[in-house]
């Protein structure tokens, strides 16, 4: 059985952004050898997200407009910022998109439809952030 | 080590459609000799999700008039449509409910709670779909 | 190829609460003996989530409040009740928050972020419950 183990890092210019890791998490299939199996990759930060979707830019800024009038940014609203932090909104946006995705290797390859491609959505950027991926299989 | 990679085709007959695809998963496992292991269940397509909760028709019309609700059909509602497409609501409803579920495998069997059924959620349909079925273990 | 396959038993004692499974998850991986894999968490009752995010306790009340709103507990609300039930609400929550976490093992350990934490959150509760965790791996 075979493993392989990397952290992509993630420095985002803007506070929310959503870029397409695909090309990252293949380059890690293929580094693997793994021509059966699975392949994790997850946000190592809770106010990320890992998701599958389409790399359509109308339809990202519909997915951050939902996002910021469902979880709005906003400085007295969350019980978290007695911390002293500010990223409330942050959290719970993740929550909704989820921490992360699992897909299938199949010949070599991600198994994936026509359109699916990874994303790594960042909530609460401008600093250093990393993804896990995580090859397990033959 | 096992592996089976079983490609589910979906043609649902109305543009949502709520799908218990428990035996479909089921087969492919026993199909597969796995006795222990996971088995990754996802909806190829970006407008559709595989989600596990109650087979229970209330529920499942409570499920649709919630995602209807936040996050309507609407020809004029999402930058996506500029593309031409006029599915931006099944892009994001499909984020709520999630593209993938994994199941553990012991004793050959989906090892389940006493109420947990795979579903696949079409939020776009009326055409050709795929589900993957990807089993992995001894 | 080794498996771990535990059910931890969870009863709360308030309807709806949310408990960091963390320790409980470690010391099944340490069991399994596994350096190399996966582990599966998830609920196996469909009014329940697993999910990682931060253990603190003002956001926990931000979630909770979150959920509240955009998914209320209310009688008449949910076709789901004309069964008797009376956790639609529950069901939606669950929804939300998603049934499960992969998480990667890398050196006998949970590979983690610096505040990656799991958690158990019950939507129903009262009542006995279970988790399941799936070791995977070498």
């Amino acid at each position: 059985m075979k493993f392989l183990t990397e952290y992509l890092k993630i420095h985002t210019q803007k506070k929310r952004e959503y870029l397409n890791i695909t090309p990252r998490v293949e380059e890690a299939v293929k580094k693997s050898g793994v021509k059966e199996g699975m392949v994790l990759v997850n946000a190592m930060h809770i106010t990320a997200s890992v998701y599958i979707n389409d790399d359509e830019r109308g339809l990202i800024e519909d997915f951050d407009e939902f996002l910021e009038k469902i979880a709005p940014y906003d400085l007295k609203k969350y019980r978290h910022h007695r911390t002293g932090e500010d990223n409330g909104d942050a959290h719970l946006k993740r929550q909704l998109f989820g921490r992360e995705v699992v897909v299938a290797i199949t010949g070599g390859k991600l198994d994936f439809g026509p359109w699916e491609q990874i994303f790594y959505a960042e909530f609460d950027g401008q600093r250093d952030k990393r993804v896990l991926v995580k090859v397990l299989g033959e």
